[in-house]
């Protein structure tokens, strides 16, 4: 087994992960993200391709402000053409343009991409990889040289694979880094390979950069590192072309917490969760509830054995600490759990039920009536609080609705604000009529629920809707089926889901706002219903 | 190595993939998997647990009437209580009552569970183990039985957890599975102790279960089968419990297309993706673009460098054939990739454009302004084609909107048919003004256009929508962001996406709508321009 050691984390979030199919970063968002990742504990982070995308110049030119604290940026490219001094290769001048501390080349390890891609001889190619590291080390960078299809190449031609790396060493490459680029390898080729290149190269920093086309990208990193590779490149929440790269976020949780190996990260690893949809949000992808560690759903406890036996030997059932990366445990109510799980939920927010009571049936055969017609609670805590709430309280809501209407038009008579709403609600008492335009009907009804509801509680200003999910149920059945809408609002401080289904978007949207601002005066009056 | 040998496939999608969150199959969803994955070539389907879920006894009931040609299914459930007697057990004759060909029980391995959760003895959790085994097998069932905790009670405590196993082969248990069932081993861990196994029982079938805590399932269960399991269980998309189970679509793709092994299910490998999708589908959950094989985004090239090579040493650039998992190779269109991108994507639907052309300059200035506003093709196959052929080839619409209304009223004067709308269309030079009542507005907009349309196109008929997306882009703004819709329509025999982008959730709506019966009218014309 190998001496427990350091390895460095080389994050490619803000290059190869934008790669991926959906992935979108505005300059702005790279900032910010590289700003965080740095407050997390990268050690490197690759900002981008200037020689190929310019609005990757924009984020180097910007990127010099930022004051981090560790991590390093890298400048990614390529090796010179063929033929073409080094020192006349413009896109090499762009990395150097770039005045990061770190270039990353990358350079053709397999014969067959040499002759046919970029169509050039054997020896030309270690010329082109010797050239520009050497080049690139004598203008102060850090240099990390990528192999660019290692594994691949090794197959095909193991000496010429080699001497790839030979010849960026020579160049006075600091880091080579063994790239599994098609994401095609089997774990045990792959270990094989590095132990080769480690024993080869024993003065060598060996890294490992692979992807997930076999669903192996996390395994294949762990396993580099397990023979001696000390850094691995990857992308947080593991996105990035075809299936992905190696999934950053699950690899450092593996490195620090199962394998015993020392990451400059380890002491905020409890942010991992917060840096994992930090990098979503600005990504504008949506967060996978199942992602390791970090994922909604990875302490989740369904279903009657597994809750009960988790409140009696909770440790015995959880392979780490939630906490320790940020996230926590949950338990999900559904109709598998039962009395049970509904019963934790009730506790966990203060209230004192007897779980036998004629009561908690009545709740738990309406709970699944409400299932039955399209509502969802699990992403959607704050209309099942309420729902408790009302339930179990007997809690009157803080408003009620007499009526609403909206008119939407577009055409010979088109305005600019198409949607005109009215709604009637009964506050302490009192009738409040209010009417709204928007250019949309779901934001016409918005504001004149909000010109009603702010006349009494000017709280209400403060909420925003943060997202809005449509989900059609009974799919097959086109626009009248049930349609279930999903939001999330936030007041600033915190952040809450609701729900609404009908056969109509505008009253499943309608239902899904009040709980929304409802859930809002409760949270206000704190009387402990709300988290 | 070992020799390769077959490896069996077991499926728990319909009882273990049942416990992941958001995941829920009616019956009748349950039973048209089983009978896809039995086409497919799956050896066994792990149909539920009698026990625990009545809906379960009813899905084994009916499953008796599938006329299933190779897979045998299987009931699960627990081992006896502790201190009943195996026969007066309720839990285990209700297994037998399923009448199933096979019984697949998990038993306590973890002394800490045996003492502190089931609350009995060391001894007598044995005699659960072989008692319930032996009375299976009594009654004529193939059984399997399921060493819970197993890596994490030969941790603790080796001779015991062994000793579990030994009660379980005493009893006649036809396999022997290990299951890490917290999913936080590491694969160095569970590659020795499966060897162990093994080399302790060389008569015995050993098979593997595994979760994806780490994001290793696959490359869990690919070790343990390289260190001599024979079977392997999962579910299909890997979804579970917490972060899922181990991936059988991944775990079936390495073991046929790059270990070797023999599995049932290899002929029927190209239709890898459509039961991935299919599956997906009967859950109610949204397909993963980058699950490996599989996902949609599996063979995209996008980015300037790879889509030049891809075309001239295609191969070299995917790990394996697409066609291989009934997957394709796909260009993606995006700003990066600028015009070699478009192009193909235009020969691809048999376009021949100058790609210097100023029309095809002005073609993605216009894609490019158009994904500012919220476009967004990635899903929408068919408004891209719609908008090229336009372009290219100055193609008139079938038909021409003059304007449209929708009014949609709840409350005081509420009916069942809330949303009335208004649609005038000009076809052929006549025009069409039809109204349509509904549910709610889309549904109603969407009666009223097709109202229309049939009139000169009876074909309209046949399109059903089958999935309609609300994304609400600069999220943070509430309701009056730019809102895209993407729906997704079939006419029984191509299914294709459309998309619509606007500030108003009706108008985004109708532009995906009419993209959709437009792009029917198209495939009904041939012209080549649809797929």
């Amino acid at each position: 087994m190998n001496p427990k050691s350091n390895v460095f984390i080389y994050d490619t979030t803000l290059r190869d992960g934008t790669q991926g199919e959906g992935v979108s970063f505005s300059v702005s968002a790279k900032l910010r993200v590289a700003e965080k990742l740095d407050q997390f504990g990268v050690d490197y982070i690759e900002g981008g391709w200037p020689g190929s995308n310019p609005r990757d110049v924009d984020f180097f030119q910007q990127a010099k402000a930022l004051e981090l604290t560790h991590a390093k940026i890298a400048a990614f490219g390529s090796t010179r053409r063929a033929n073409v001094s080094v020192e006349e290769d413009p896109q090499v001048a762009l990395l150097l343009q770039a005045e990061t501390p770190v270039v990353t080349i990358f350079g053709k390890t397999w014969l067959l991409h040499v002759t046919e891609v970029i169509r050039t001889t054997a020896e030309e190619n270690l010329a082109m990889i010797e050239d520009t590291v050497r080049h690139l080390k004598a203008a102060g960078r850090e240099v990390h040289y990528d192999a660019e299809h290692f594994f691949d190449g090794y197959k095909d031609n193991p000496d010429y694979a080699l001497s790839t790396l030979e010849a960026a060493k020579r160049g006075g490459a600091d880091f080579l880094t063994l790239c599994d680029t098609n994401g095609g390898m089997m774990v045990h080729e792959v270990a094989e390979v590095v132990k080769t290149v480690v024993t080869r190269f024993p003065d060598a920093k060996v890294g490992m950069h692979c992807h997930n086309d076999c669903g192996l990208g996390v395994a294949l990193s762990l396993a580099g590192v397990r023979e001696g590779a000390c850094i691995v490149q990857g992308t947080m929440n593991g996105f990035g072309e075809r299936n992905g790269n190696a999934n950053l976020t699950s690899i450092i949780a593996n490195l620090s917490l199962k394998l015993g190996y020392e990451v400059n990260c380890a002491p905020k690893l409890n942010k991992l969760r917060d840096i994992s949809l930090f990098v979503d949000e600005m990504a504008n992808l949506r967060p996978d509830i199942r992602a390791p560690f970090v994922g909604a759903a990875s302490f989740v406890h369904k279903g009657g054995v597994h809750a009960d036996a988790v409140n009696k030997v909770k440790h015995s059932y959880e392979h780490i600490r939630p906490e320790a990366v940020g996230n926590r445990t949950r338990v999900l109510v559904s109709d598998m759990s039962g009395r049970s799980s509904v019963m934790m939920k009730a506790n966990e927010m203060g209230f004192d039920v007897d779980p036998k009571s004629p009561r908690m049936k009545e709740f738990l055969d309406e709970l699944k009536a409400l299932e039955y017609r399209g509502y969802e609670y699990e992403a959607a805590d704050a209309s099942f609080r309420l729902m408790l709430a009302r339930f179990l309280k007997n809690k009157p809501d803080h408003f009620e609705v007499i009526h609403y209407r909206v008119i939407d038009v577009h055409g010979e008579w088109k305005d600019e604000l198409t949607s005109e709403a009215s709604v009637k609600l009964r506050i302490n008492g009192e009738v409040y009529h209010t009417v709204a335009e928007a250019t949309g009907p779901v934001g016409a009804l918005d504001l004149a629920i909000r010109k009603a509801l702010e006349q009494v509680y000017p709280q209400i200003n403060s909420v925003r809707l943060t997202d809005f999910k449509v989900r059609i149920l009974d799919g097959k059945q086109g626009a009248d089926s049930i349609i279930r809408v999903q939001i999330e609002s936030t007041d600033g401080s915190e952040i809450w889901g609701t729900v609404g289904a009908s056969d109509d978007i505008i009253e499943a949207s309608w239902e899904a706002l009040l709980d929304s601002y409802e859930y809002k005066l409760l949270l206000d009056n704190g009387d402990g219903i709300a988290r």
